[in-house]
């Protein structure tokens, strides 16, 4: 298709098109004559992933970047890597972090037998808001009661991923949703959280009434 | 205690304590003297929070005026309304809502059996979460999907919320826990996920090697 109907068919204005395409968000088209190239589904894909990126997950175009680039990246050590990377990009730079709290994420990590790196996804965030636990609330989590909250992580990746999903069928296909799944669906988790704590603070009120 | 003393032990300069003093986010000492005053465990707690959500939660201080106000505000038609109130006040502006996205919520609480209004913390920010999710991921999320994530997070609130909680103790301390507890969990709970997402891909990798 001409970049006209990439731009009707993915509502992304001409100018941000090519600004995409100069910074190397967005493959450059096959070239078809003077001035002129051929954009195919991929460039509307990459296109939807960028608009979410920006609007729902309110990126800079610099982590923009970072995350396209994980995507994109040719040498996959294995996919899986490429998927906590792209997390990684879409997370703010974490907190200070206490070497107290890094020990308590290496004790659950191994008490809960996951394999993840120390460089992977949530690894160094998960170290950051523990000890900012540490700091400002009043009773250290115990090592239990992190467990029950890794339980139920654990229980959420079995249902969000299911024992059927192929990376083999389409990688970059995997990588975009990995990314689309952690915008889209953090909020929705977050959400419910906070209406299920309404609902059970009511609850309890209601019980001593 | 003086001032010079509740900025030590908060690690909070003098200029700052007098300025959340007249944004009203801070309460007046015990005027003991001229241009003297006196202050106490209370005023310790205050600044605690605000360094948290400041710090943590990285919340303006228009943010922060609208989120004290709610743990401030002394007609208390319940207390779970004032959790609620000052919940809301720490998510951002939720984006565009669809009627669907609406018609799934009220759905949702009502399988659910949770006693939520409308206007609660995270009804407003799931219709928009839900909304994004219409319009970004391929497939529309089932009611029994939907419940599903609901049943996990009251399994979350349940776990948070301990049957022995006791509101009537120290109303003011259930708040302040309410908010730390959102602030300083949520990143907790997101990085687990994303780590957990990791340990999945890798299992299911390595079983298809």
């Amino acid at each position: 298709m001409k970049i006209s109907e990439l731009s009707r068919t993915t509502g992304t204005p001409i100018p941000t098109i090519k600004y995409y395409i100069r910074e190397g968000l967005l493959a450059r088209g096959t070239p078809t004559a003077t001035n002129q190239a051929d954009y195919d589904e991929s460039h509307v894909q990459r296109l939807r992933l960028i608009r979410v990126l920006r609007e729902v997950a309110d990126l800079s175009v610099a982590t923009l970047t970072q995350v396209v680039a994980a995507l994109d990246h040719p040498e996959a050590r294995a996919r899986a890597d490429h998927v906590a990377t792209a997390l990684r990009s879409l997370s703010p730079e974490p907190g200070p972090i206490s070497e107290r709290s890094l020990d308590s994420v290496a004790n659950l990590v191994d008490r809960l037998g996951w394999e993840v790196d120390e460089d992977c996804a949530g690894y160094q965030s998960l170290a950051a808001a523990l000890t900012a636990l540490e700091e400002h609330w009043p009773s250290p989590l115990t090592l239990d009661q992190l467990m029950t909250y890794g339980r139920i992580a654990e229980r959420l990746a079995s249902f969000e991923i299911p024992e059927d999903w192929n990376p083999s069928e389409s990688a970059n296909d995997a990588l975009t949703y990995a990314v689309l799944g952690t915008v889209l669906f953090e909020p929705v988790i977050l959400s419910l959280r906070r209406l299920a704590h309404v609902d059970r603070h009511r609850r309890l009120i209601a019980d001593r009434l």
